[in-house]
């Protein structure tokens, strides 16, 4: 197992990684990421799993349980039939269907003429990035999975249902600004209209992107890969200092809201204008940055101001206007209610003073993610206990879990808290722990 | 007078205005930089001004004094002579001389073979602006010099000296980040060629935008115009609401810095990172620019925060790094020293309370500029003891002034003090008095 993980996990290493700060850059269908998944068909071509793509990239790779008659380990009869057109040219991405790239995977239920109906339980993550982001975030998981059925196989398990390893695209929203793109368009959640519609920094919309990547925009829509999701486990590193032991499983995803503050002045000359004569919305907003990080540590929650835009962002001018974007996450939504009421009051009254005026539009608010209790008890009593905790952060498993999935989410311990950074890190022990801790979890699922 | 600077003003209003935000975009050497400068050629050309370019692309149309035997008023056989190659064609620019472009005005002393070198009297501005800027700042000194020239005509005055009407290139610096870059090229102050690698935001070097215009870069560097500017004085628009009378007298350009502040700090992720474990450079900043607005009203001096630059500027990322450019600007060079002191030892302090830290590089301090005393006096005489009054800007006449020129400002007053906006604004009346003025000191000095 050992050595499994290590070598997939060398595998991805350059792939997207900028020289300079050693973060990571796999926006949505860029080439970088293309490569990862690429790399991810190899993989699952490699190990015999039939590989489902739906009609957006989302890819989930099968394990079939084996037939009447069969014995495991090894390729599935299944899983043979399930793959169409041979084994892709390495590191190739398969297009989805009706897409004009090759590759020649065909989706969800069409493939093979027909799938067996036995609901599955899938295991991975995201192999796109942050910008400049860490090596853990996403690939930690899609890596665990392959080595936990690798571990599987050595010793000889014969799944009962399918166990699946997924890849799922866009999870970090960087390119569309959309985070869990895939898993939001996957369950319904994210109309195919509005997401085909979503642009890039660069003016590109999603459906020019697929389309590029040989992908047929018309072929976006909720997947059929769900329909033999019967369990969804996503192994993630952890995203702060939570956990101190090597393995934890995750209770709940905490609210959270994207608030978009718009601080309106008057631009004036830097050089002339009298101090007392200004209307600076960068004192607004500098104050409200203060405000923020002050009523999250009183109320036990998160607010960052990480994204602004300054107009005219000139140096010797006052500027008009700053747009300032609040990320805020507590464990509860009637905490991140209040924490966004206080803030906003506070820039309000600010506001009055700088002759500046303050709005303030919710972008996007998720409610409390509760993970399923009996499969989160059942994990922790399989793992020995293993401590039980929220996140801040979103996932797919979020979005998969408020579908109506049966979820779960287990944890491997983040030493630095570091995250969404080229300084993410977590040690190779508690790494292989990990891989140990998923093999338990889907031994003990598809039994 | 009245009719000749109305139609001059109406003629220029629509030139580069946003029909969005009625502000004005005219960067160096852009289209509507391009138009209103041609427009000024034609304007020369009606009026017989013989225009000079020097190799930049600054221009001063000269009424020389009427030779020995002529009289005035009307175009002088010195005109005449200084122009080459006849009328350009409405609304084309010259190419400064070696340029590959049309036009077919020579620069300097090589026009027409001889020039005459009595030292004149130059007036004019500029015609550029600042990102989305005012109708006022730059053309107000154009319109009124071209005004004042048809003033002193209509009543039959003969200037003993040349006088020139000017318009210098790129004053603001919006596009190439330098401010009074003409003027700076003109008197050597800056190099030609750390001035032809500048680059504007599109990544356009000065010499490729140069080029494109029709000018060869290997023209660029000190500017013969300056030969025959035996005396400047320029009218602009005042800045703040510290003139009560429609015209004042200026005393002396403020001492300005521009400072690039870094805070340095480390990326991570918005939602999991808890408020105690950070390092954001974004809170680092915030109490700077707090604390910068409080120290510069304890000084009786100027500091904006009006541009900034964020990485990784994500909604969901603390951020690494966050860039801040301070301007500031006081009476005298202690105060403005005392002030960044003050500035930047608030910043470190705060920066070692954040766990981030703090770097200050000067890009550009102008000393104090003081407008020749004598010249000064003799214009605040001249016209019946108008108010003599400092300004927070920087202008072509601080930098011709410090290149030994005797220069002098005229301000006409700005009543509600706003400025490098669209919302910049002064009275007809307040105009026309300050053509008024304009045309009396001219009397004055080309007597």
């Amino acid at each position: 197992m050992t050595e499994s993980f290590e070598r997939l996990w060398a595998d991805l290493a350059a792939m997207g990684k900028d020289p300079e700060t050693g973060g990571y850059h796999r926006g949505g269908w860029t080439p970088t990421e293309r490569e990862a998944t690429g790399w991810f068909v190899d993989q699952c071509a490699a190990r015999g799993l039939a590989l489902e793509s739906d009609g957006l990239g989302n890819l989930v790779g099968w394990w079939e349980p084996a037939a009447p008659g069969e014995t495991a380990p090894g390729k599935s009869a299944a899983g043979e039939a399930r793959r169409t057109g041979g084994t892709p040219a390495q590191g190739e991405v398969p297009a989805a269907p009706g897409g004009t790239g090759g590759g020649g995977l065909a989706a969800g239920r069409a493939v093979g003429g027909e799938v067996r109906s036995v609901p599955g339980v899938v295991t991975g993550s995201h192999l796109d990035s942050v910008i400049d982001g860490g090596a853990f975030d996403g690939p930690l998981g899609v890596v665990s999975a392959l080595a936990a059925v690798d571990r599987l196989r050595a010793e000889g398990f014969t799944p009962s249902v399918p166990i699946g390893v997924g890849a799922f695209v866009e999870e970090e929203g960087s390119r569309f600004g959309m985070p869990c793109l895939g898993s939001r368009i996957a369950t319904g959640v994210l109309a195919a209209d509005k997401a085909l519609a979503l642009r890039d920094r660069g003016g590109v919309s999603l459906a020019e992107a697929l389309s590029a990547a040989g992908t047929d925009p018309a072929g976006v829509g909720p997947s059929p890969l769900l329909e033999r999701m019967g369990t969804f486990v996503e192994l993630h590193v952890e995203q702060g200092r939570a956990l101190a032991a090597p393995v934890g499983v995750a209770s709940s995803i905490w609210p959270h809201g994207r608030f978009r503050f718009t601080f309106q002045g008057e631009a004036n000359h830097a050089g002339t204008t009298l101090m007392e004569d200004r209307h600076d919305p960068m004192l607004t907003y500098a104050m409200t940055a203060l405000a923020a990080n002050k009523q999250a540590r009183l109320a036990g929650a998160r607010a960052t101001f990480g994204r602004l835009a300054v107009e005219p962002n000139g140096t010797n001018a006052v500027p008009s206007q700053v747009t300032a974007w609040l990320d805020a996450r507590a464990a509860t939504d009637d905490v991140l209610q209040s924490l966004l009421a206080a803030i906003t009051r506070l820039a309000t009254e600010r506001a009055e003073r700088d002759g500046t005026s303050v709005s303030v539009v919710a972008e996007s608010v998720s409610p409390i993610v509760d993970f399923q209790p009996g499969l989160r008890d059942r994990l922790a009593a399989v793992l020995d206990g293993a401590p039980v905790l929220p996140t801040g952060a979103g996932h797919d498993a979020g979005v998969f879990s408020d579908a109506g999935i049966p979820t779960a989410m287990l944890f491997v311990r983040n030493p630095t808290g570091v995250s969404h950074s080229p300084a993410e890190y977590a040690e190779m022990d508690d790494c292989l722990a990990g891989v140990e801790a998923l093999a338990t979890v889907l031994k003990d699922l598809a039994r």
